[in-house]
Formats: C-alpha cells, structure tokens, sequence
C-alpha cells in the first residue's frame, strides 16, 4: 500500500471519529481472540496505516498519529510509514512514551477516547480506561472503524479439520475431563475460551483461517456437565458436526457469543484476562468471573508422548528438506539467479516433496542476505529481494506446519568468502546457543533465569539482541505459543519436562550483516538427587551448522565436542532418508571440528 | 534459653492474648524500622519463643504454636524449639502453610488476630489486614506484648557518632540536596525515613545501637526547607547537635515520632512502604501518602569515588589479617586445641592488630567445620563447637566493619587431606562463584538475570543451594543492604556501577560437608559500544583460595587463568604489608595452578 493512501485513510478515520464524537481512537493488531497472527478481516490496524508487521498499534488523534511496533519493525514500520504522517514510536526506547500515555498527553485531560473492547484484552482494556479515568478523560469501547474498511472481509468460513488421536496422543474426551477438572480446582463451574489455539487443542480440531497458523474462529464455553463451541456452522462439515455431537459439544454461531453470554446467570466463570477480550468479560455480567492463568495454555504446552513422537518425525522430515536445499544452494549460488525470494520458494518445494504430512510454511520464511540479515523480522519482496552471490552470509528463519508437529529453524551459511567480523558474531551467538541448549536446572525453573546463557559470550564482547531468546511452539498449531518463554523480562512460568522452547540468539549489524541460530528444544528429566529434580534440554531440530563460519580457536573443547555429537546424530538420522550424493554431502558438512 | 522457659512464656502471652480479647497473635523479628538486626529492645520474638536466629515470625493461638524461619535456620530452630510446644514451621517447602494463612486456618473465620502495626511494614500490615478480613477475622494492631519482657531493655542510649567526610565522600549537606529533588521529583514535598541505615548514610552519622551494625535508632522526616531527626536526646554529644544544627537538622525525640507526625498537615509524604511500619502510616493521616521505592537506598547504594577507594583500602587491611589467620591456621591446627569458637575468636583479634580503623565484625562469624559447615547459617556455640582437626573442610565466613568499608568474605579451606568429594563440591563452587565475577552486562541488567551463572556447574551435577547468590553491602553500614540483590526469584532492580555485591555460591550436603566461597564484588564501567553500555564486576575482596581443595582438571583454561591472575594481584597489594615470612607464605599460596 502506498503511504498516500494511508493519509486518506487516516483522515477517513478522523471523519468518524468527529461524528462518534471520538478525540482520540486506538487501534491493536489483534483479532477478538487475541491471536498475533489474525485473519485478513482484523487487519484493520494495516488497512489504516499501511504498516504490514505483525506487531503495531496506531493512535490517531484529531490532529497527530502514531504508530507503536516494537525493534523487529523498525526498518520496515519506517519504509511503510513514509509520507503518511503517521509517526513512527520506537518501542523499547526510554523516551519512547506508552501509546496510551501519549493519548492522554495529547488530549491534555479532555475529551473522550475510543477503542474496541472486542481487540483488547481484559488487561490491556482496564489499564486503558484506568489510565484514560486518572487523566479525566471518557473512554468509549462501543465502536470500531473496522467497519469503514472497503470490501472488510468476511468472517473466514474455511471448513474445520478433524485432528486425529494418532498425532494429538489424547481424545478429546479425555482433554475435556482434564479441563473441567482444573476449572473446578480454580473454584470455577465454566471456563471461557477465547484463545483460538487452545480451542483448536482441546477440540482436537484445526482450521485453516489464519495464515500459517492452522486454527479456526471460535470461542468455547464449557461448564460441568455442558460444552458449546460457538463458530460459523458453515464451517462444519458432517463428520465434524458428528464428532463434536459424540463429544458432548454443542454449536452455536460465531457471532451470537456475546448475546449467548449474556444470557448466563449464576455461573462461576474463569477466564485469563490476558487471553479474553473486554467484550466478553461484560458478557458475563451476569456471572461470577474468576481470572485465572490460563491452564489450558498449560496442558497445551507440555507434549505427550504421541506428540513427542510426532514432533521427532517431523524433525526428521524439514531436516531432509533442509539438507537438500543447502545443497541445492550451495550448487547453485553462483550459477544461477537465486533470489532471497526464490531462495524461501525453493525451501518450501524441498518441504513440500516430504509427502502429504507437509500443511505449508509456519511462518512467512525470513531469508535476508547479507545487511538484509540484521533485520530482525526481513521479509523480502520481488522488487527490493536480494541477487544472492558466493560471498558473505545468508540468514533464514523458516519453519513448517506437518500434520505430526511444527517446526521452526534459523541457520546462517555461508555463501562464499565470509569476513572475520562475520565470523566473530557467528561463533558467539553459537557459544551462546549451545549454552543454552547444555543447561541444566532443578524444577522450578522459568526461562527467564536460562536467558543470560544465550547472551553472555556476546556480552563481553560488547553485543546484544533485543528480541527474546526462547519462544513456546505448538503441536501442529501456533509457531509463537505460551507460557513459557526464555526472555530478559521476567516471565513467572517454570520450564515442565514436555514443554517445546526456541533456542536463538542473534547479533545484528545495521547496514552490514545478521547473524540468528535457532533450534528448538525439548524439556525433559534429567535426574533426580538429594537436591530434587533435574531437567535438561533435548536438541529436537535436525539440520547442520555452518562450519566455515565459525571461528574454532574461540570454541571450548566442551563446544566442539558439542557440535560434533550433535552433527554424528544428524548423520545418523537423516543419512537414510537422503539419495546418496545427498548423504555424502551431508557426512561432508557435518566433519568433525 | 531452656524450652520450658519458652513454654511458661507463651502461656504468659495467651494469658495476655486473654485478656486484651484477642484469639492469635504475630510477632516478627523486627524492630520500628524493619532491621534485619535488632537492638535487644525488640528481640521480644526470642524472648518468647527461645528461638534466636535473626529471621523468624512467630504465630500464637490458644491452643498451637508456630515459629516460620528458612533453611539457613532450619537446624538451630529444631534444637532451639524442642519441648516448647512450638512447631516449626520451614519456609519454602511447598506444604509449609503461610504463617498469615495458618492464622486463618486455625481461627477458622471467628475471632480476632493480633500484632504490633508498630513491626510490620506497611505492605505487610495490609497484606495481613486483607487477608483477615477476607476471612471474617478482626484485626488488631495496637498491643504489643513486649511489655510482657521482664526487664526490657530501653531504647538504646548509645552516643551517635559523627562520619567524617574523608570516608563518606559527600556532605551532608550536598546529600540533602540530593535527597530532596528526588522527593519533589517524586511529587512529592516531604519524605518520611525509618530504615536506619537510609538514616546514618544520609546524616553522615553512625552509632553502636545494633551488634555489628553501626546504626542508631531514629527517625527522619524531611521536607523541602526542614529537617527533623527523632531520636533520643541523650545520644547526642554537643559536636554532633552542633553538627546536626549547621546542617539544618533539628531534633525531636524518638518517642515522639508518632504524635509528630499526626500534627502534619497538608503535606505529601514520600514514604517505601516495604521500609516504613505500618504505624507510621497511620500517623500520617493529615497527609497525603505517596508510596514510592525508597530512592535514598539507590543512591545509598552507588559507591562514590572516596567511598571506593576506602573499601579498596579496607579490603587490603582485611586480606591482610585473613592471611596471617590462615598461616596461624595451618601452623597450629594440628599441634594446639583450636575450636570452631577460638577460630573465630584468633581471626577478630588479627583483624583488631590491624588498627583503630578496625570497628568490630560485621556479623557474627560463621566458622564450620566438617558437617557443621553444611549448616548454612551457623553459630558455634562453646559448648557444641567441633575441635578442628587436620583433615576435611572448614567453611568461615566473616566481615568486619572499618570506618572506611564494610566487608564480608567466605573462604572454606583444608585442614589437611580432603575428600573427592568435597573437592567436586568446592570445584562447582569455585567454578560458579568465577563465572558470575567474570560476567559482563548490558545497562539494565538485574542481579536475577545473572543468578544462574554461579549456579549452572552444579546444576549440571544435580546440585544447589537455597540462599541468595548475591547481596549488596554497606559502607561502614549494614552487611546486608538492598536494593540490589542476585538471586533466583525476581527483583526488579538493575545493577549500577558503583553498587557491592556478594559473590557467594555454596553446597550444603547434610550429615557431611559443606561449601561456600564468597567475595565482594563493585559493578563497574567496562565498555560502550553500538549496544549501548556494558558493565562488570571488579572483585575487591583479597584472600587467597585454597588451591588444595581445587579439582584443577575440571577447570577451564580461562577459569585457571582468573584464580592465577587474582592470586597475582592479591600477592602484589598484600605482600608489602605482610612481614617476610608471611609474604613468602603468601606466595606459596598463591603459586600458579
């Protein structure tokens, strides 16, 4: 979208906001559902302000507008925001005001603010109006510009899939009891779920509304004895429509939640109001409402076996994809015209050849050469993607959806000659990387304790990186999934033998080059003494380091005697389901050091 | 103090429970101004419960007892409460009740629960508050059963001293300045101090009111043109009150505070609400009350150049009398009857030779040895204290207070042949204690993120200690001070240049032995770079390990190189100061391993 139309559109929204009689209005990214990722409908924030990233909020006032996203955005929000008189404010800067505080500001204590409870969560939408109140300022929920969007799209009608028990390990009976069990623990008789990725769990059921994210619209609402599902019927076909049946799961339409919510009397409901939006909380007015942490994200998170079993496979199958395709780079870098977008294209058809297991890309691949590497979250386009050449560094960040587990992979290779600084950031954001992946630590243990492992080789040579170190992945769902995390900030949740966590630390050079390595790790026992229990991490992710990029001297033998395990076990894996050209290029690239 | 004394004291307290009407009553180990160490005045808690550690809360109903402490005092709470009907009750276990909820429980919703507003803090004394009244209870906080001591001890008389400028480095009247643009910083046009030690570092005043903590009792309210000290009158000498009046202090008694403060009207008090008893909230009523982090413990916190050149100085004076203890050690543990007691007893008086700058310990040394140094916080006792023999370990922790610094140093050596075990233990000690003395971070950085890094080489062996890794230090003050702190559970304070740290990992292995390695640690500048600022630590503590406790194969080559480049420069600033004999003892000591 060209800027000039973001200017329109920002004065669009100023018209209505007049008649709402609106001074100010706030618009999120998010779905009602809270999703990071959201279908093409909720994309309100990007219809008005031209900026495509995932993460960005925009305020408007009668006479300014900015536009908050955080450092992964940066170059792009810039780029995008040109000419539109949007202001781009820079998240994580200390002088960087709060979007909200900056309203308030701007207002200077008159007049009425607007947002729509349904894209906030409960949280998110108290601290709005407490903050909005402090400052004397009304604050409206009732109305949102959504509907000034030309052509909105509708709310997506894609059928739902049945997810069978072969690669969820747990019937939905089954998950169902174990959730009523927690709700009533919690002191609650229902449990309101809004979160698109724990319906699709519990149900045992997937979509394909969102992009890369293979969930469905819907919200759930379970108590004791009952269970309704509300989504668009349309979107269920017979054996779904029989399945929910069998399952003791009534439906009711995606649009009546809050009128059916209303309804309700003499209920204890629990909610996470991080997860829930503020419409659906007023919903409930007629109930007793109990926040809670959400305990379904919980059960999600930690694997059973079946889908342990099933993340290890498909491990496996991206690992021959990945294999292939750094050959076929390799081999053809220099002789034929390979794009950063034909790069992504290529590694998706290596992906695809695995067989019907294979459900698409679980993100949109970030394949950034050389000084397009230090943006954090590059995603090339025909028209600016890079002519990749036998020099220098590629980073990619990819990943898949297959039917028994998601994956999410970042390697930097070296195309060509690589420079010593290049080498330098490499080897430390990899000393970084396999401390992480070698700790240790009793139960009890929340990520945010594990973050400075991954940072610290780089810390003492002056480096950072201002994204988090460790993300949760689902189980053939959300590539991004809570709770637990490996961050700086503090994130309360322990690590639990089960849980899925990125590994992957990153040094970014703006205007020279990026370096990001990422595997995905298993939490698991490690041993029990008379201090309690241990856990470690399983290194899940199968695919080879670049070794020319690394500079071995700087390497600990405890590293390298790392490095070497980790390649002879990828061998071993891998080296049966690969042509014998390919397993000997791999035995080549994964050679001692 | 006998069990049946304690016995015959709760009855005393229930009789008096009885008669004021109340059902359960609370008494915490602190004084007025939430002290870690009290002056005997308010050890009202190990009067009636018999247990004397310095953390402990004890809980009284009709017919229970309980005594909540933590695991440094696990061992010494056992002995101390058998036979007095008191259960002990172990914090940090998961089904050890919380002492507020096990109030709770008992009183089942009827009755009335006590304790003194005057000892607990103002988030304390709400917290509680809350919580009875959530639970039908009433509460009371106007008795206070310390009256019931026989023979209590008045408020202490000691003679407050002035604190030269030479040690602190700032004037008083220059801190004041300080102190008060951060109070209207804060909004706010007064500024209320309990903690003592906020109180003597803002003053430049010292006393002898607390065993090993140089404090005196008092309290300070400041507003923007007026500065009051309450504090008894006696305690003043005419160049302190001189002093005091040059610097626009006036003095009011310490008995007055309350009535004081209730005459206040229509100003806006500053007050930390974790550092202020609830009492004096309370008296504030004619004001309005903004709760802040206490800003006087930051700045108190951050070292000023004369402040770190006198610990530099200090810590010297104090390597050198660790060094002449363990030459004195070594050379008579075999041959003469030394006790865990007359250890300690040997190494205050090398540190009193040291000169008039010496001002006593800085806390009762810990000296364990064998199983006794698997007891984290122990106190040996003349008649219980082991005869040191020339085998296994002996753990001494210790500190004095010199007018210029504070210190507080852990070393555990052999006395003669030691096990593989304990020199497994010592080496993850050791290698634990160096990684977090060779970290470097960015600004912003909190002692929780760097927690880890002095524990992950023995949670790679399933081992762990429950004590925090890191606290700060005063100057010439408390040897325990925040706000600062480097533990695992969060606390959201980021490490300064300037500020002290402890730097002390330990293993306790019940029945057996036990390890600690402690230094202090100063945060300092260490580069700027396109990441913005990064800070280290400069260890300042000066005493030599104990290499033969060291399992040197399980060292890297860098962890080697940091104890060899220590022990060079503890022997090139200790050795002038040593007699020649000593030097050369030193040197052996600190032979390149």
């Amino acid at each position: 979208m060209e800027s000039f139309v973001a200017k329109d559109r920002i004065d669009i929204l100023r018209h209505w906001m007049e008649e709402k009689g609106l001074d100010a209005f706030i618009i999120p990214s998010s779905d009602p559902h809270m999703s990071e990722y959201v279908a093409p409908r909720w994309k309100t924030r990007a219809w008005f302000s031209g900026f495509t990233g995932s993460a960005g909020t925009l305020a408007v006032t009668m006479d300014k507008a900015g536009l908050w996203t955080d450092s992964r955005y940066f170059l792009q929000a810039e780029a995008q925001l040109a000419g539109s008189g949007i202001e781009l404010m820079k998240m994580g800067f200390p002088d960087t005001p709060d979007c909200v505080k900056w309203v308030v500001d701007e207002l200077s204590g008159h007049g009425k603010a607007g947002f729509s409870g349904e894209l906030f969560s409960v949280n998110e939408a108290e601290s709005m109006i407490r903050a909005f109140s402090a400052s004397g300022l009304d604050t409206d929920m009732t109305s949102d510009p959504a509907c000034l969007m030309e052509n909105r799209p509708s709310v997506p009608l894609d059928k739902v899939e049945l997810y069978d028990v072969k690669y969820s390990g747990e019937n939905t009976f089954d998950k169902l009891e174990r959730v009523r069990q927690a709700m009533m623990a919690a002191g609650t008789n229902a449990l309101l779920l809004c979160a698109l990725d724990e319906i699709a769990w519990v149900c045992n059921l997937r979509g394909t509304d969102v992009k890369c994210n293979p969930v469905f619209v819907s919200f759930m609402l379970l108590t004791e004895q009952h269970a309704v599902l509300f989504v668009e019927e349309e979107k269920l076909d017979a054996g779904v429509r029989e399945y929910l049946d069998a399952n003791g799961i009534g439906v009711c339409g995606y649009g009546k939640v809050y009128e059916e919510l209303s309804r309700l009397k003499g209920l204890t409901v629990a909610i996470d109001p991080d997860k829930t939006n503020y419409n659906i909380l007023q919903s409930l007015a007629g109930c007793e409402v109990k926040r809670v942490k959400s305990f379904v994200a919980t059960m999600k998170a930690v694997r059973n076996d079946t889908e342990k079993a099933g993340l290890h496979e498909a491990m496996k199958r991206d690992g021959v994809a990945l294999v292939r395709f750094l050959k076929w780079l390799e081999e053809n870098v220099a002789s034929c015209k390979v794009t950063e977008v034909s790069a992504a294209e290529q590694l998706h058809k290596f992906r695809a050849m695995g067989g019907d297991m294979f459900r698409g890309d679980s993100f949109d691949t970030i394949a950034g050469y050389a000084d397009h590497a230090a943006i954090v979250h590059y995603c090339a386009k025909e028209d600016t993607a890079y002519t990749l050449r036998p020099e220098g560094m590629l980073l990619l960040d990819s990943g898949a959806q297959y039917l028994d587990g998601t994956t999410d992979v970042t390697r930097t290779i070296a195309l060509g000659n690589v420079s010593e600084a290049e080498k330098l950031d490499y080897t430390l954001v990899l000393k970084g990387h396999i401390a992480l992946a070698r700790a240790k630590f009793p139960e009890g243990t929340r990520g945010t304790q594990l973050d400075v492992l991954a940072r610290m080789p780089m810390w003492k040579r002056g480096a950072n990186f201002y994204h988090g170190t460790g993300h949760g992945v689902g189980h053939y769902l959300c590539v991004h999934e809570g709770p637990q995390a490996i961050r700086m900030n503090e994130v309360p949740v322990a690590l639990l033998p089960g849980m899925v966590v990125s590994d992957e630390p990153g040094i970014y050079r703006a205007g020279r080059h990026g370096v990001r390595i990422e595997n995905l790790l298993l939490v698991e026992h490690d041993q029990t003494t008379e201090y309690g229990e241990f856990y470690g991490f399983e290194t899940v992710t199968l695919c080879p380091y670049d070794t020319e990029c690394m500079i071995t001297s700087l390497l600990t033998d405890d590293e390298r005697g790392w490095i070497n395990s980790y390649h002879e076990r990828l061998y071993e894996l891998l080296s049966p389901m690969l042509a014998p050209e390919e397993a000997a290029w791999l035995r080549r690239k994964t050679e001692r050091i």
